[in-house]
C-alpha cells in the first residue's frame, strides 16, 4: 500500500517539495506564510527562519518536544511527522522529529535538516497549494511561545568557549595588563577553554549568586562570600551536528557541513572568583554555576544571506597557518548578526518599567575568528566534536562605548557605573537583575530579503543559598 | 510467591547476607575467595576489592556488561543478577547491573552498592556456605579478564582535573616562573581545570599523535607539526555516584556519599602545544586529544583500610576556609595508594624486553588536597555533579628524583633524558612509546590487610595522523 493511497495529505504535500535551491531562494526573497504573525517586519520568526527548539507544555509533565518556530508560535514538529503531514520523510527523520532532543536529527547531517526545513516550508507557505483541511491540521499543532517552556534544544556533551573578540581581549587585557593588554597567540590561533556542560540552563531559568572565595583588591585577603562582581557575556553558540571520529579534523573548507546551528549565549561570570581562581589553569567556579543558551537554534541555511568577510587580519606580519586559511571561500563561518543586551532591576519591574537598552554589538564584524576557524582549531590535534556540543563564541564586544559585551568593560572594571532605569546605577549585576539578550540579522542593502531573529536568552539573578540549602540528585 | 519457592539459589544465597559491618571487616581481614587466584599475594582482585568495571567480549558484537574483578577474571555482573544469583536484589538494582555502564547502579548511591558488594562476596567468599551447583553457575559466568575488552566504566558528563600535588606545582612551576614556581592561590583552594570528555579513551586503547602549533623555544617561530614534547601525567581519578543538583552545594562532610570510587589515569599533554595556547585561558588542545581511564573502579569501601591522614598544610599562616575544613575527620578523602609508572619503547617491545620503571609516587601522601576538599570546593558555587561526572587529582609526584608523574618533571624540561631499555634515551614520548600505570594499596603495618589493586591504564603511542585521515561520525 503506497503512502498515497493510505494518506491523502502525504500526496498533497509530498507534491509540493520543489528543489530545494528554488524554496531557499524564494523564502530568502520574503515569501509569505499564511500565519500571519510571521510575516510583520519585526517577526524574529518569518517563513526563511524556522529554527528549531525544544519545549514543554506546563500541562503535559514537562514531556519534551521538538518545535520549529513561526511567527507567534512553535509548531510541534513530533506531532507533524506523527500525523503525516510531511509527506515521505525516512523514519529514521521522523524519529528524529518525535524525540525529545535535537540530537539524533541533526546528527543525521545537514542536508536531511535542509530537506526538512523545505518541506515544513511547503507546508507554512501563504501560496502553497495546501489544501483548508490540511491548513487546519498544521494549525491544531500550534502552540503560541508564550505559553510553551523552552528547554536545552541538545544534550550537550561538551561545551567549549573561544575569545575570538579583538575588543574583548583589549578592553578585559588592559584591565590587568596596561602594558600587554593582548597576548601574543591571540592573532595566531583562537584561544579557547573547555566550559561547564553541567550548569548549561535554558532561556528563562534564573540563577543563584554564587558564592567562592576571593581576594578584596590586589593582594587583600582571601574571604568568602557571595560574588561581589557578577557578570554577564554576550555571546553567539554554535551547536554541533555531525561530529568527528576521535583522531580526525575537520579541515576548515568542510567545517560548516557540522553545524547544526548557532544560538544566543550568556555566560556568567563571578569576576572576584575567577581573578583569584583562574591562574595558572583557567576559568572554573568564576563561570560554572550557570550559562544560559538561547531558545532557538537558527540553521545556516537561514543564515545564508547574512554571510559576511571575516574581520580583516590585524597584521599583514601575522599569516594565518594553512589549517585555519579558507581556501575557497574567505566568507565561510562569518555571518552579520546584531545584538542587543537588556538590563531590567528589580525595581525597574516592581516599577512596571521597561528594560534599558545597555550594549548593542555585532556578531562578525566584533570577531576575529570565525566559527568555521575556531572549528578547524578545535580538531587540528584530533578532539572529537560530539552532535550536540557547544562551542561559544567568547565576549562580541565592539569598539565603541556601548558595545561592549560585559559589565566589567561597560563599567571600567567597576569604575565607571553605569546609569539605569529611574536613577539606579550599576557597576556588576544585584540580586533580582535581568538580563535579556536579543539578535536579528537583516540586510540594509536589500529589505526584500526578510530579518529573521535569535528569540532571546534571559536569566534572572536570585539571592545567594544560604549554607544549608544543599541537596542530592542523581 | 515467594523468592525461596521460585528459586532454590535464591534461599542459599540471601540466607548468606550478613550485617554489612561484619562483611567488610571480615574480607578487610584477608578473607579468601574459593576462586584461587583472587588469593594470591600479589593479586590486585582479592575478595577485598571487587572493583566494577564495564567490559565486552569480542565475540559479542561489542555488547558492553557490567562486570566485577576477582583473581585473573571479571564476573559478569548483569548475567549474575539475571541469574537470580544475588539474592532479594530490588529490580531497580536488577537493571542497573544488566546496563551498559555503571552510571544507573552508582546512581542509586553508595547504600546500594554497598549491599551489592556484600552480596557479591558471599558469593565469592571460600567460607561461604554456596553449593557445588550454584559455585558451578557463578563460575560460568567468569571471563579471564586477559580475553575481555575494557570500556570506559561510566557515560562521563564533565570531567574535571585539578591541581594537587604540590611538588608537582613546583617543578613545573620552576620551569616557566623560576622565582615564583607556586603562585598564591595554590594552598587556598584546589587550582582546577574543566578538561575534555569526549576525548577520554579506555586503557589499552592506543592515540594518535596529535599535531598543532606551538613555537620553537622561547619567542621563536610558530610552527605547525606533530607535538615534539608529548607527555604523561600520572593521576587519580574519581567517579561521582550521586550528583548534587545546580544551585546546591556538597558539603566535605557529605562528600565521600558522593563518591562512586576511584580509577588510574594519564591525561596525556603536548607540553609544546600546551604552553603556547594556555594564556590567558588555561590548557586545551595541549590535553584534548586523548585521556586514558583505568579499567576499574575501586569503590571507597574497598580502600577504607587505607585512609590516611591528609599531607600538612604548608603554613599555619594560611589557614583553610571554613567550607574545605573537615571538622568530622581530618582523614576524610585520604588514601594511601601506590603508584608505578612503566615505559615500554617499540625497539624494547621488538626485543622482547620487560618494560622500564620510569616513575613511582604515593597517590596522598603527594598530595596537598584530599578528594573530598576537591568535591567541596568544585560545589561551592552551586555547580552540579553529575553521576559519572570525572574528577583528576591532578599529576601526582613525589618530593624524589624518579617520583615525578610527568616526563616533563622527570628530565627537566627536556634537559636530562631518562635512560630506558638498553642504551635508549627519552626526554619526551616517541612514537610506538607504550606507557602503563599500576597502582596498589598495602598496609606495611599489618599484613594481615590484603593488598589491593587498580589493575592498569595503558596505551600507546600511534605517529601523528596524515592531513587526508579525516572521517566523520554522528
Amino acid at each position: 500500500m503506497s503512502g498515497d493511497a493510505r494518506n491523502p495529505t502525504l500526496a498533497s504535500t509530498r507534491s509540493l517539495i520543489v528543489p530545494n535551491d528554488d524554496c531557499e531562494s524564494a523564502v530568502h526573497r520574503g515569501a509569505l506564510s499564511w500565519i500571519t504573525s510571521a510575516n510583520g517586519v519585526r517577526s524574529d520568526f518569518p517563513l526563511a527562519n524556522l529554527p528549531f527548539c525544544v519545549f514543554a507544555l506546563p500541562s503535559d509533565s514537562g514531556k519534551r518536544k521538538i518545535g520549529v518556530g513561526i511567527g507567534r508560535f512553535v509548531l510541534d514538529l513530533g506531532a507533524v511527522a506523527e500525523a503525516g503531514l510531511l509527506g515521505e520523510l525516512a523514519s529514521d527523520v521522523s524519529a528524529g522529529c518525535r524525540a525529545q532532543e535535537l540530537n539524533r536529527l541533526f546528527g543525521m547531517g545537514r542536508e536531511t535538516v535542509r530537506e526538512l526545513r523545505s518541506a515544513l516550508t511547503m507546508l507554512l507557505a501563504q501560496d502553497s497549494p495546501l489544501r483548508e483541511r490540511e491548513r487546519d491540521s498544521v494549525e491544531k499543532l500550534l502552540y503560541a511561545q508564550k505559553d510553551v517552556v523552552f528547554e536545552l534544544p541538545f544534550v550537550v556533551g561538551d561545551y567549549t568557549d573561544f575569545l575570538t573578540s579583538l575588543n574583548h581581549a583589549t578592553n578585559v587585557g588592559r584591565l590587568y595588563r596596561p602594558d600587554n593588554p593582548v597576548l601574543p597567540n591571540f592573532s595566531s590561533l583562537p584561544v579557547a577553554y573547555h566550559g561547564r556542560a553541567s550548569s548549561l540552563i535554558p532561556s528563562g531559568v534564573d540563577f543563584i549568586r554564587p558564592q567562592g572565595q576571593y581576594r578584596q583588591g590586589h593582594g587583600g585577603a582571601v574571604t568568602f562570600g557571595p560574588t561581589c562582581k557578577l557578570d554577564l557575556e554576550v555571546e553567539i553558540g554554535l551547536f554541533i551536528g555531525r561530529g568527528n571520529a576521535l583522531g580526525t579534523t575537520i579541515p576548515i573548507e568542510e567545517a560548516d557541513a557540522h553545524v547544526a546551528g548557532l544560538c544566543l549565549l550568556n555566560d556568567w561570570s563571578a569576576r572576584d572568583i575567577q581573578a583569584w581562581e583562574s591562574q595558572p589553569l583557567g576559568p572554573f567556579l568564576g563561570k560554572s554555576f550557570a550559562t544560559s543558551v538561547g531558545s532557538w537554534v537558527v540553521t545556516l541555511d537561514a543564515l545564508e544571506p547574512y554571510r559576511t568577510a571575516p574581520a580583516a587580519r590585524q597584521s599583514e606580519a601575522d599569516p594565518l597557518l594553512p589549517y585555519l586559511h579558507d581556501a575557497l571561500d574567505q566568507s565561510v563561518g562569518a555571518f552579520e548578526i546584531h545584538l542587543d543586551t537588556w538590563l531590567l532591576t528589580g525595581a525597574m519591574r516592581e516599577a512596571g518599567a521597561e528594560p534599558t537598552l545597555i550594549s548593542s554589538a555585532e556578531f562578525s564584524r566584533d570577531c576575529y575568528w570565525t566559527f568555521a576557524q575556531m572549528i578547524a582549531h578545535h580538531t587540528v590535534n584530533g578532539c572529537n566534536l560530539r552532535c550536540g556540543d557547544l562551542l561559544g563564541s567568547g565576549t562580541i564586544s565592539g569598539p565603541y562605548a556601548g558595545s561592549e559585551g560585559s559589565l566589567l568593560e561597560l563599567t571600567k572594571g567597576g569604575s565607571a557605573p553605569l546609569t539605569v532605569g529611574h536613577g539606579e546605577s550599576r557597576t556588576f549585576l544585584q540580586d533580582g537583575d535581568e538580563i535579556t539578550i536579543t539578535a536579528y540579522c537583516a540586510r540594509a542593502d536589500d529589505p526584500a530579503v526578510p530579518r529573521i531573529g535569535f528569540g532571546e536568552c534571559r536569566a534572572r539573578v536570585v539571592e545567594a543559598a544560604t549554607a544549608s540549602s544543599h541537596s542530592n540528585v542523581n
